[in-house]
């Protein structure tokens, strides 16, 4: 009885009580069986806020493919989310997609692990199939793409991202199935795979047309540059030496040092910057557009040339424009806007 | 018949099927009824990973109270779950409280504007209620507090994070209502509000004692100092000035410029190093607990001491070191771990 009471009582303590609750989800889980690689893969899907507004005409949006899904997707979506907000959108709205993994070091690597390219303490960490890339990308190419391209509103732009295993991945594919992404952001490759295997790679093809594609990599600091990690962190330095003198065919690169990171949190500053970096030109300086309405059509302009895909204002963002105009009577421009969003949006 | 047909064809392009669907949720949103507010608050809350553990204990957490939680929430709960991350985490995991805005500006500014305090552009920006901090700090110190300490197992170590206007806010309340909160997180704080109000109230206490509090307060670099911001940048230096200069008195404080962030995304990359500041000495390095066992017991000993508030090492994190010595069939170290844990965390 007193027990109870005593119960009572620290219930009753609070003089607040909790009236609903609802998940803040960010996005879908999906299964997809693959027969490229003969098994279930679980797919993470992000959608921008504009996606589902019915009252615009449908949009279409970039897609990031991410791999490592399960490591990057909370922030990552979050980070789209809000570098893409107005009105001052630094990149665009982008569908993402994160992929997740099921034998990571099979389908994260470049090539079949040698075992004189390998050290005692790495052949007892890394054991299992490696050299998967190939196989991997013949699911992402014959059936993820086309599932994504058939089920969503995609404008056919791609970028893919890549941390570690998931970084030579990354720079395989952009060596030698260039056709699929536009843009790749790299973290902290492991080009130490394989007696450097990546890195030679790119050292057979100096003359390589990389079609305009764009790649941001980064690194650790220097402090990180100790015991296990010296041959990861030295192989790194070798690759970005490679790529900044070598005249590269076609190809937007840059590379940062991100200091106080390890490999583990270096994605989260460098998404950030990695996707600001590929979207460079995006942004637009929203009070200027008032007395320049044709700001944002030369900008859209100018970006598409930058990065040799049309790219158009989304209807929201216009519209949110033109909202704000009309807040502060400024017929004008409202009508301007209007009569963009209107040829851009034919409904 | 024709378009049926080609719609048929369109269809089956896809080789792949989506199975199954599931929301991706991080975390639920709930409606509070406030008397201190006198109106419904949605309040969104996060939970770490081994807080729904059955396997374990029930563990007790640190909270973070989020301002601006619908601009915040998304990245700031993927931070927290990376950066508490066996077998390196470098923060402590947390629950985290975002609070979601009704009335911004009432809310979060510590003085009703005077009018002679206000340039013409922030009188046509800034409309409506102001100075609310006193009643919106009386609704996280009577109801929101409350209801979560009653309803969730908190440890009773509380952090504030605030940007903007919730800078300031967070600033007010490390001064005048100390004992609520143990660390404070600060994005380009609004220092300038109502002639430099906050600045104006620490300069009028410079023998306050802080309570062993810790600060990190972050600004946009030199670039944003411009135009409209200009009022807004060198007020932030003015009290950066005053906070390195005054010997203040019980405040571990802690001030960084980010280059390349603009008043909007700079909580993104601040949230990631405040949230590093304030658990400095949090991590341990796990590689050489074989050597020495006794050190997880001893970083959380002094990382105690330092933070003046017991932190003990989760029982989940200790299971993880068991299982990891237990696949090296390191008997001693796997003995010794499961009698510190049992002697932490009695079943």
């Amino acid at each position: 009885m007193f027990r109870k009471l005593l119960l009572l009582a620290v219930l009753s303590l609070s003089t607040i009580a909790a009236k609903a609750q609802n998940d803040i989800a960010i996005g879908k889980m999906y299964k997809l069986n693959s027969k490229q690689l003969n098994e279930d893969r679980e797919i993470q899907i992000y959608l921008p806020k504009s996606y589902t507004d019915t009252t615009i005409t449908p949009q279409q949006y970039p897609v990031i493919y991410l791999l490592d899904g399960e490591s990057n997707f909370n922030y990552l979506t979050a980070y789209v989310e809000k570098l893409s907000k107005y009105p001052y959108p630094s990149i665009p709205e982008m569908i993402v997609v994160g992929i997740v993994n099921t034998n990571r070091t099979r389908d994260l690597t470049p090539s079949t692990r040698k075992e004189e390219n390998m050290t005692e303490a790495q052949k007892s960490k890394i054991k299992g199939e490696s050299g998967g890339n190939a196989n991997f990308f013949s699911f992402i190419e014959k059936e993820l793409m086309p599932y994504i391209n058939e089920n969503y509103r995609t404008m056919g732009y791609n970028v893919l991202i890549g941390h570690s295993f998931g970084g030579i991945t990354a720079l395989n594919n952009l060596l030698n199935y260039t056709d699929m992404f536009h843009a790749y952001i790299v973290h902290d490759p492991s080009i130490w795979w394989d007696g450097q295997y990546m890195l030679k790679q790119y050292e057979l093809n100096p003359t390589k047309d990389f079609k305009n594609r764009k790649l941001f990599v980064t690194q650790v600091d220097e402090s990180q540059n100790k015991g296990g990690q010296k041959e990861h962190y030295s192989s790194i330095q070798e690759y970005n030496q490679y790529m900044t003198k070598t005249k590269l065919k076609n190809l937007s690169y840059k590379y940062v040092q991100y200091e106080g990171e390890d490999h583990g949190s270096i994605p989260l500053k460098g998404n950030l910057d990695g996707l600001r970096y590929i979207f460079e030109g995006f942004g637009i300086n929203f009070k200027q557009i008032k007395e320049n309405p044709k700001l944002v059509e030369e900008n859209y302009k100018s970006f598409s040339q930058k990065m040799h895909f049309e790219f158009k204002p989304n209807e929201a963002y216009l519209n949110y424009i033109i909202d704000y105009y009309k807040k502060m009577d400024e017929q004008d421009t409202v009508k301007y806007f209007e009569q963009y969003r209107d040829k851009l949006h034919q409904k």
